[in-house]
């Protein structure tokens, strides 16, 4: 067996001006998360037609020939944004999920971090910017990546109407429905707004768990309010 | 005065190959009409970047060049098709609050004709593709349209907190809740879809409204289900 090397032996060797290949490798993937990250800012202000490779070149400091040593074109930066902001979520309701807890907890947890997601440059280039201007390949997966955030919603609610800590909604339309009003965050969120984005998800949460109409009557769609009211006022009119 | 015309004077007058004035202002409105929505279409198909004007002169079997004597360019048929969507949507609010009622019933009125009109072509286009391919001035334009959107639906909240049928939520948040969640629905409905708008309307409004969580604990944000089990159980454990 080789005699382990002291600690600071890489000070002692002598020094060259080429780095290590594991040095390369990694300085390479923080440099083209350098590249994703300043494209998606820029998609995110100006949308994406209206960027050129050039801007993002300019903004990073290097020519674009530079970008093209880390990205293939405009399309794959898009879908490299695109995909690194669902595989966040991805990521978060799977931490959620092995958190433990009830269902209710767990889709809370889901919830803060998806709201969380959407107001980062990578999440807010998902909602913002979208797999619509991408070829139909790279489409269909960024949907089938969707779909499968979809379905870890729905499953969540599913599991927390049968453990009985949510109401009986349909969970195809409840999952939309949270996705919608959370994935909206990322259009209107600004970072020099009012709000951080743990209040707004806070807010945000606390009108899709607990509801607009003040209980008893909840349930506004079998039995609205105002018929409810005219009821009682007939009644009294007697 | 003029002696009044025979009720059929029209046939009776010499046939003109050219028609009327009049009729011919409505037949070039019906006409460009007919411009705008089908580009709506071809926007929510294919989105707004891959559309060619020479695609929507072929699905209505006319030229190009026809095309230009109803609209200027892409742009503006952009600009009109959201801003179509955006009147349609302010005419459902004025009409939902000049029905009268309380202030649940009207904002309920007005979730559902905003449901209803982001499953249609022109308020599915605003939310699709919405104004940001435009150029700043009309973008400028669609974003205050927006906003006063926006602070109607705020305006009929806070009227609904101070009848006491709504919850004493953030306005702000809850109608960016509600237009999220309802806006969501024009981006995934399709009309060869099991359900139909109605029906997504009054599932999505009834979580919005009722909530997902079952009441009394539907105040999640503030003690979460779990806590309170914890605390249940650290007691029952004494």
């Amino acid at each position: 067996m080789a005699k382990a090397r002291p600690k600071n032996s890489i000070q002692d060797e002598p020094s060259s001006p080429w780095r290590k290949a594991g040095e390369r490798t990694r300085e390479r993937e923080i440099k083209r998360e350098a590249v994703l990250r300043t494209a998606a800012q820029l998609f995110n202000e100006k949308g994406f037609h209206a960027v050129s490779l050039d801007e993002v070149a300019e903004r990073l400091n290097v020519t674009k020939p530079t970008l093209y040593y880390y990205v293939k074109n405009k399309d794959e930066i898009l879908a490299e944004c695109v995909r690194s902001g669902l595989e966040l979520m991805q990521e978060a309701i799977a931490r959620s999920d092995e958190a433990g807890g009830t269902a209710i907890d767990k889709l809370i947890a889901a919830m803060r971090k998806y709201a969380e997601i959407v107001t980062m440059d990578f999440g807010k280039c998902l909602i913002r910017v979208g797999e619509d201007p991408l070829p139909p390949e790279s489409r269909r997966a960024v949907r089938r990546l969707k779909a499968e955030i979809d379905r870890e919603f729905r499953h969540l609610i599913e599991l927390g109407i049968a453990e009985g800590s949510l109401r009986a909604v349909d969970p195809k339309l409840a999952a939309f429905t949270l996705a919608g009003a959370l994935s909206w965050i990322g259009r209107w969120y600004r970072a020099d707004g009012e709000l951080g984005p743990d209040q707004i998800a806070e807010q945000c949460i606390g009108v899709l768990m607990g509801g607009l109409a003040l209980p008893p009557k909840a349930t506004v769609a079998r039995a609205p309010r105002a018929t409810a009211a005219k009821r009682v006022a007939k009644k009294a009119a007697k």
